[in-house]
């Protein structure tokens, strides 16, 4: 499945090259990344996003810093820099605590070679989850083809996909793996406001693949559930809980209480490293607000009166009971404590 | 309450005065419109918009035909003409309805005269309406302030105020209402996807009036309310059936979804001419769908990748079991058809 094949990151010689995701879907630009500011940054305006592949970013950023001085404070003050980009997404909290600790035993001079082999490492690992997620998931979606005549038809919401991870995508990976073994799938892609990522990437991979789908304002999600033109909702997370309580983008939430009133299945695409094992509570996950601009303009284009008030919460909480499944890498399981240990028994406290 | 004295359509020599809307919040611009085919032309491309506002332009627009041609044939044309432009409000089904009926019964020669009157009246007909929904809503709203020590949050979707209406407004009456006896209120603006009218229209109203709001992405509604930070919705209807279901904008069924999850109360300001007597089931009403183009783009920004296909339903239905009470001109009942035609016994069947 070369089609999907985007590699987000890659490392190049010295430096990091991504595909710059805020020039999507007009201009398809590679950007070279030379510094730990340059990847902070890249985070922070969004030209790398979604959970998975900030967590990856993240890791090559230690190791540009490393490059660039190896020191006890350098690694602190570049730990910290990331660790202030984007404060939702666990994957990227757990990257830079776990990396730094292993940096802080390991020799000065080896830490970068150490830093770059860790990042290759989690960059490898991310490919593999979502390898395992999509397999996992297809099982589900074999069942939806199994129980009609008709394509499955999937509403996703913001980008899961390829563009967020290393590889083919948290809830997108059932979908290529759907599609590539020819069950007729179509993807209801939820343009998400403010940053429109399901028009912009996620209806951009899907088209490069080849997957029928057709965008909808976030709007319009709960009409096609009434209508009887959705059979399942499939999205990823920032944060999952312990408690099976999902963080993620803003507006996942309607969709899930939509999917709940209209009795169609809501999954979750969460592999282990975007479950946070610490936070107990939902109202404890610091939820990011971003510049009120984001909501107020759109390419230059003034969308509010001069001098408006907007407010720009960048995500949500979908509570457990709206959940049916959370797909990980380690396979299906219930939105629950339970379900979540079964698979992770490792963590149980 | 001269600032929100805000005249969306005026009669004006042989001609009426409307101030496009497709240009707000940019620019205030007027347009005059000479004939039958600028009025259904404004009407299809919402120069002019919100149910009760359609209803009365259609009307003017019945009085521009008959000055022009006062024949059977024209009447007919005129009619039909205007009852294409738009399918789901019900207003402009009933303005046309009757009107045609009333002028089919007058003499040639006095149609365009009687034509005027009726649309006059009509026009008056609305500001009544609307400032008898303010007094009723506003009764809710002291409760609401009643209960607490802090400013009453509101959240609206799309535009139900004063630039829907030939007065202060359906959804938005009870808030002027009590912003002019000195509650603090606070509105939480949707933008309302695709046409964003909460963004330049709400925003742009409310604004004049000196009304405190904040935009926010359609997205964010159930987080603001899981939050607290919503005390009661507020939403006007194109549509409403007997049984207490609501047509109105897209997005509203997922914001009464959010509302009952977090115990918040959910209204619907309806106008007696926006109840529809005759369609019995939800699944009967013909919901709009607009060009796709209005999804794809935006003031000519391109927001999907080209040849991406996008579907742009224009409603969705609110089951009455989601609603709180439905703010009429007669009164506040719940969204039963026994609270219904309680206040309408005229009706009952």
């Amino acid at each position: 499945m070369t089609s999907v094949d985007l590699h987000p990151i890659l490392p190049d010689g010295d430096t990091v090259r991504i595909l710059d995701q805020t020039r999507l879907p007009g201009e398809e630009v590679f950007r070279r990344l030379d510094s730990l500011d340059e990847v902070a940054e890249a985070i922070r305006v969004m030209r790398v996003r979604g959970a998975p592949l900030i967590g990856v970013t993240a890791a090559y950023g230690l190791w540009l810093a490393m490059a660039a001085d190896p020191s006890d404070p350098a690694l602190d003050a570049a730990a910290e820099t990331l660790l202030a980009t984007r404060p939702t997404g666990v994957n990227i909290r757990a990257v830079v605590t776990e990396l730094s600790r292993c940096l802080t035993a390991t020799a000065a001079a080896e830490r970068a070679e150490r830093a770059r082999a860790e990042a290759d490492r989690l960059r490898a690992e991310d490919v593999e989850l979502n390898r395992a997620i999509g397999e996992h998931g297809l099982v589900l979606l074999r069942e939806q083809a199994a129980q009609r005549d008709s394509r499955v038809q999937i509403l996703t919401h913001c980008n899961a996909g390829a563009l967020a991870t290393a590889g083919l995508g948290t809830a997108t990976a059932p979908i290529y793996a759907a599609a590539a073994e020819g069950i007729d799938v179509h993807v209801w892609v939820d343009e998400t406001r403010p940053r429109n990522q399901g028009a912009s990437l996620t209806a951009w991979e899907l088209g490069r693949a080849g997957i029928s789908h057709t965008v909808v304002v976030d709007n319009a999600g709960g009409h096609l559930m009434q209508r009887g033109l959705v059979d399942l909702c499939l999205v990823g997370t920032d944060r999952t809980l312990s408690s099976g309580d999902v963080c993620n983008k803003i507006g996942t939430y309607l969709k899930a209480l939509a999917a709940r009133d209209n009795h169609i299945p809501f999954y979750v695409a969460v592999p282990g490293p975007s479950i946070d094992w610490e936070t107990s509570r939902p109202e404890a996950i610091p939820i990011e607000e971003r510049d009120g601009r984001e909501v107020a303009e759109l390419a230059g284009v003034r969308l509010v009166p001069e001098g408006t008030p907007t407010a720009n919460y960048a995500f949500d909480v979908t509570p457990a009971r709206l959940v049916t499944g959370l797909i990980t890498e380690r396979g299906v399981c219930p939105a629950t404590s339970a379900g979540i240990y079964g698979l992770y028994p490792e963590r149980a406290p």
